[in-house]
């Protein structure tokens, strides 16, 4: 259910994606370069950018499969402010630690606030509020917000913007039995969240820093444009990603055991002198980190008075971790690790549309006909479809459709008209077939 | 189409709801108190809310219909940054104007930036630089987005409050009519979008304030505990809603003109010596402000700059209208509108599950199946159910049922069970009635 949210079509002639026929000079990388010229996002000023429609409906998708993992994993979503008190973080000791990628804001009464750059004082604040009683955890919230880091250097569109869309979770338990089965969910929920948008995601022990804590994960997509060096066993990848049959309540050692006996490490933690993988199995490449999970145990619970009353009636700290998913941050990921020569190469699960239909001949009242009843079949079978119905040549037509990269391209034209087929082509493959219109949009909507 | 994109079912057993026995001093109106109560948000600072699961399950059902509505009526949506740079506000004259409610800040390198309270200069900077042509025109955007505004003294919970999610969309024309035709369609969308939360929203003449411009009317509901006086004729209330066959493509004034041409005006518009309307048919009362639309032509294309080339090549500078809704602000007013002693009653549009299923014995085996098989019949027909599988008293549990408003209660205790019926209740009018668990669940998910 990754669809049903968003408008079910939009037409070229009345819609808004402007595209660049030329690659834009200040992108460095290819998703910039691409996010930009097939009309995703355009920068409002360095490292803070607007999602033009098409580019937001890929980022509400992948939201969505981020939502959709995270319930079933018994994560519950909840939404907290940009905006923050800086209070709280003066009650953490990380006010002063987090330097200047944090926003300092003083509002007109000169108290401080700041643009949240993370969210573990301010949860924190709520269910220290709230929770009195070991009976009420173990207890999952999450939460889809805009974030701010004010990077020295913005850079890589959205790969590395300022303001950038996180989903972060944070779990509370009584005890390290409690909170290492959390970590274990998001694991595995992060396992099939990032299986679900078409990627390949290692996990990979990592350094904790500044969110701090001794167990840590990093969810690294391999991609050769990546801005991380990674080592990892080749067993990895033949992994098989996990189903949806898996039970979030029982125990999840055995599940992920698969995930963590393979070496897997960014170049912080890697070392080849004591590396245990032969040369011949280890795999060094670069990745592009999409998900964080930190257990951190009582690191904020403490200073910030976090307990609840134990079985006994004694007071105990919450054991706490934090989860991360780049939202905005996957959508130039997910390009990097699917893209050729033409353009963006959309997985299914996350393409704005799913089906571009380019109308040959707009003015040609029995062409246009067909292109629309064959529009109309497709959205009422539950297909996103953008039609091309504007005035621009064939040859344009087809370079915009392979440059936004929707997964399938179904063309309609006098001849096809005459023999009653569509034209449809698969993105990925560039694999082509004359189908007749039923046919077709049982392909297109299987 | 609300549903589908949120978690279908929870357990208060594991959920995070945290209500609350007294009324909070702090809470001065009745939607405040019940939001407070009801657990639905927890203020972090002075008017920024965290929104808790449940307040968050309302949120998001009220921004889907402002959005199914806003795509119905041909805009397109987008997203722009919850940061802008202050030099646009500059082009257009409106940074000194804005005042110290326009939250001000300086990122690491000095540069001014500012949160926005509302984007006509940033979407008009978008279209400059990507709209050339007529034929690009018409062209309606918009955008569902936190906006920040430093009310002096924040108050009411989120009917006032500083940090808000607000939709707001912007239209581009060629010129009057086209600009005209976009202010009816979003006119109209905003009647219905208002009718499908159950709310009766009374079109009113309205003062331009700091948007500017020469036409504007607010959308205000009726709710005595409403913030503004309002004056209208008495027959605006009898009016249909506008059913969803509204054809937005074609002359919108004769759809709109019964709603124009009956007199309404908040006090500051009404003059009781001119008002046409005979006392006994005006009717004077309050109301809560929860759209605003407004036409006003070149106010900001001129100084931005943003212009096409017309159907003779000359430079036209684009005609603008902007259209806001309230959609953090309309969880508060909807309350306002409905609500009983015992608590809230949700509209079941905007509901944040609609069925609550008590379980009177969760300790009893069979109760409990019987509970769970009617949940999962109640899911399986696409049913959002709370179930309160919790050890609380029975009254107990009634209490924050009818508190938290849900519009229909299915209970299961081991009377019923016995008898193969489950007690249905409906939260409005409050009747009862025993069912066998079958028509139970005809009705509850019809």
């Amino acid at each position: 259910m990754t669809q049903g949210f968003l408008a079910p079509s939009a037409r070229l002639s009345s819609y808004f994606l402007p595209v660049l026929k030329e690659n834009p000079a200040e992108a460095q990388i290819v998703s910039h370069r691409l996010m930009l010229r097939a009309g995703l996002v355009r920068q409002a000023v360095a490292g803070i950018y607007s999602w033009l429609p098409l580019g937001y409906r890929v980022l509400k998708k992948i939201e969505q499969i981020v939502r959709e993992e995270q319930d079933r994993a018994f994560a519950h979503e909840l939404l907290m402010p940009t905006l923050q008190p800086a209070e709280l973080w003066r009650e953490s000791g990380r006010y002063d630690d987090y330097g200047k990628e944090m926003l300092r804001i003083k509002d007109r009464h000169e108290r401080d606030l700041l643009y949240g750059p993370t969210n573990e004082e301010l949860i924190t604040a709520i269910v220290r509020a709230e929770v009195r009683s070991y009976k009420q955890l173990p207890l999952t919230l999450y939460h889809i917000q805009w974030k701010f880091r004010d990077e020295v250097r913005p850079r890589f569109g959205v790969m590395r913007g300022r303001e950038f869309l996180m989903k972060d979770a944070y779990s509370f338990g009584l005890d390290y039995a409690q909170a290492r089965h959390a970590y274990n969910q998001m694991f595995v929920a992060y396992l099939r969240t990032f299986a679900r948008m078409g990627l390949k995601a290692i996990p990979m022990r990592a350094a904790t820093g500044p969110i701090g804590g001794d167990l840590s994960h990093e969810f690294i997509i391999l991609a050769e444009t990546g801005e991380s060096e990674v080592f990892c066993h080749r067993d990895l990848l033949a992994l098989d990603p996990l189903s949806s049959g898996v039970d979030y309540r029982r125990d999840l050692d055995p599940v992920i055991a698969p995930y963590t006996a393979l070496y897997a490490a960014t170049d912080e933690k890697h070392d080849a002198a004591t590396c245990p993988v032969p040369a011949e199995q280890l795999l060094h490449t670069r990745g592009i980190e999409v998900g964080h999970i930190f257990y951190f145990g009582t690191k904020y619970s403490k200073p910030l008075g976090a307990k609840v009353a134990g079985p006994k009636g004694e007071d105990m700290f919450l054991e706490m971790g934090s989860y991360g998913i780049g939202v905005s941050r996957l959508v130039g990921g997910i390009i990097e690790a699917s893209h050729d020569a033409a353009g963006i190469v959309w997985p299914e699960a996350v393409a704005p549309f799913k089906v571009g239909l380019v109308n040959l001949k707009p003015d040609d009242a029995q062409v246009t006909a067909a292109a629309e009843d064959l529009a109309a079949k497709l959205t009422a079978r539950g297909v996103e479809v953008l039609i091309d119905d504007g005035d621009e040549r064939a040859g344009a037509k087809f370079a915009t459709m392979d440059l936004i990269g929707l997964p399938w391209q179904a063309t309609v034209g006098p001849r096809g008209v005459k023999a009653g087929t569509v034209e449809v082509k698969n993105r990925r493959d560039g694999a082509r077939q004359e189908l007749s219109v039923e046919a077709a949009v049982n392909r297109l909507a299987g």
